[in-house]
């Protein structure tokens, strides 16, 4: 296995995400990597993500979705191409458009785990579907609609 | 205008919420309020909250109108009902399903706006649609099913 991250091949500009750029210190620094044809985060919550005491804040949910599903967009990309993560030109998506939907509350104090499936690579597009789980069942699915970063934003 | 926002009358055990809860010291404590028909509230992300440098983290935006819309949403079940905030028994929401379409890179420095729109209030039930914008510009649009907090959360 790839022992570095998804995010550790983003560009020194490109790492200042909260969600998951490795320079931001005060971000969440969520890691994905592949796992066969799927990719996989996981993430431990911190006390101060509470939605009600005891459970998850969604917000936090949506976040993780978010970024690991344009990082597994941006490895998928380059799988496509039959290319290594980090040869250049560097691929990097940005959201189009994000969906969750919380199945069940999410127990607080356990890691998260986030899978995700690459549902389709096209043109500029990369559509990446995703479940998080705690204690091995799904509390969340997510729908990520990625595209390739807007020259503006680079 | 009532100076209160909607997330002041949340009880005290649920008011410990990262996106809203007035008892989160490290969370965001979002604010919404009535204007007529529709809600709003301001919000002005940190500097840690970037994606790419000069941008919003779509996670944050994600944030502000998931807590926005549930707050919207106990808003509106109240009006519904004829009751002010606040009263007995209190009417908490939380998120089914959340949905953002980003429409163009929100830029960071500014103050965010999101206000939110009744869009159905049925039985558990409430919609909410929200746009979120930046210098008078719509960068992002969102939807919340926001359903009654179920009892094992209370």
């Amino acid at each position: 296995m790839d022992k570095k991250a998804f995010q550790d091949y983003y560009t020194e500009d490109h790492s200042h995400c909260y969600g998951c750029g490795r320079l931001n210190p005060q971000g969440l620094r969520i890691k994905s990597y592949w796992d066969g044809d799927e990719t996989f985060t996981v993430f431990q919550p911190q006390a101060c993500h509470t939605a009600m005491p005891g459970y998850v804040y969604g917000g936090l949910i949506a976040s993780i979705v978010d970024c690991h599903c344009t990082g597994s967009a941006a490895a998928a990309a380059y799988r496509a191409e039959g290319r290594d993560m980090g040869t250049e030109p560097p691929l990097r998506f940005v959201t189009a458009s994000l969906h969750v939907d919380y199945l069940r509350p999410t127990p607080i104090g356990v890691e998260l785990v986030v899978r995700g499936k690459i549902m389709e690579v096209k043109g500029r597009k990369v559509v990446v579907a995703a479940t998080l789980s705690a204690n091995g069942e799904v509390c969340a699915k997510g729908q990520v609609v990625a595209v390739r970063m807007p020259e503006q934003m680079g």
